[in-house]
C-alpha cells in the first residue's frame, strides 16, 4: 500500500467526476454523495479529500484560476496598451479552448461564481484585473460594455454545447477574432 | 371583495419577488417558501398562483420569451440578410435594457436554463431561432462563433452588476455596437 501515490490519482478523478456532474446537473444541483456514488467510493472517502463542495468547486477551478492570475501578472509586465489587451485576449481564449467543459459550468453558474467570489475574497480579483486590462486606464463606457461582452461572450461560447462540434484549434482561431473585433484591434496576419 | 381584480396584482407582485430572489440566491437557492415570506404571504397563497417552482420560472421569463418570439418572426419576414441580422440584434439590445435584471438571472443560471429547455420543447425553440437568423444558411464556422459570442455576451454584459451605472441609452448604444462588430455589420451613423 502506497496511499501517498495512489491519493492524488483519487483527487484527480475525483475533481474530474464532480466537473462532470456540475456539468450536468449545475453545481447546487450536485452533491457529495453524487460524487461517491460516480466515483463508487463512499462519501467518506470523499471528505478525506474536501470537507465541503465548495472546496471542490474551488479546487476544480483553481488550475484555471492559476492560469488567469499568470495572463494578468504577464500582460502587467508590458509596456503598450494595444500588446496588453493581446496578451490577455490570446490568454483567455486559449484557457477557454484548452478548458472547454469548466468555461461552460463556470462561467454560466452562479453557485460557482459565488464559491469563486468567496475564495478570491482576500485574493487579487483576477476577473477585476482582467476586465480593467481590457477596458484601459479611462474606463470608457463603450470600452468597458465591449470588455464585458468579449469575456462572458468567449467563456459562453467557448462552452456551449451548440459549438462542441467545432475543433479546438478553429475555435481558437474564431474566438480570437470576434475578441479582436469586439476590441478593436487590428485583425491578426494569417500565422 | 373583488378578486378578479385584486389576483393579477398578487401574481405581478410575486414574479417580481421572485425575479429579485432568483438575482441574489439564483433560482436553485430559492425556495417557494422564501418567496412567500418575502412577500408576506402564506405558501399555500403562493401555491394558489404557481404549483412549482418551474412555473414561476416560466412565468417570470415568459414577456421576454413571447418578445424574442416576436422578433424571430419579423426578422423572417424581412428578405435581406443584413436587415434580418439588424433586426434580430436591436430586438435583443432591446430586450436586455428593458429586463436587466431578468437578463442576469435568465443568461447564467443553468437552473432557469433547464427549466426554459423544458418550457419550450415542443415549441419552436427561440434561442435556436435567434441563433440561425445571425449565422445565416451557410452555417460558417466563424460566424457560428461570432453570433453565440454576441446573444451570450449581450445578455450577461446587459446583466453585469459591474455595468449597472451605465445608463439604458447609452448601454443600448454599446451593447448596439459590439454586436455590430461582431456580426461585421458597418457602423450605423449616429442617429
Amino acid at each position: 500500500m502506497t496511499p501517498r501515490t495512489v491519493a492524488p490519482d483519487t483527487r484527480t478523478r475525483l475533481l474530474e467526476t464532480a466537473l462532470e456532474l456540475f456539468t450536468t446537473h449545475g453545481v447546487e444541483g450536485t452533491s457529495l454523495q453524487m460524487i461517491a456514488d460516480a466515483l463508487g467510493v463512499t462519501k467518506a472517502a470523499v471528505y478525506y479529500h474536501f470537507k465541503t463542495k465548495d472546496e471542490i468547486t474551488e479546487a476544480v477551478a483553481e488550475p484555471a484560476l492559476r492560469r488567469l492570475g499568470t495572463i494578468v501578472q504577464e500582460a502587467g509586465l508590458l509596456r503598450r496598451r494595444g500588446a496588453q489587451v493581446d496578451h490577455v485576449l490570446a490568454g483567455i481564449v486559449d484557457m477557454v479552448v484548452e478548458h472547454r467543459a469548466l468555461a461552460a459550468v463556470y462561467s454560466s453558474d452562479p453557485g460557482v461564481a459565488r464559491a469563486l467570489e468567496r475564495s478570491l475574497h482576500d485574493e487579487e480579483n483576477v476577473k477585476d484585473c482582467l476586465t480593467e486590462l481590457l477596458v484601459g486606464p479611462d474606463q470608457d463606457p463603450a470600452a468597458a460594455v465591449a470588455a464585458h461582452v468579449a469575456l462572458s461572450g468567449i467563456a459562453l461560447a467557448g462552452g456551449s454545447p451548440e459549438l462542441a462540434d467545432v475543433p479546438d484549434e478553429e475555435l481558437r482561431r474564431h474566438l480570437l477574432e470576434a475578441g479582436r473585433r469586439l476590441l478593436g484591434r487590428p485583425r491578426r496576419p494569417p500565422a
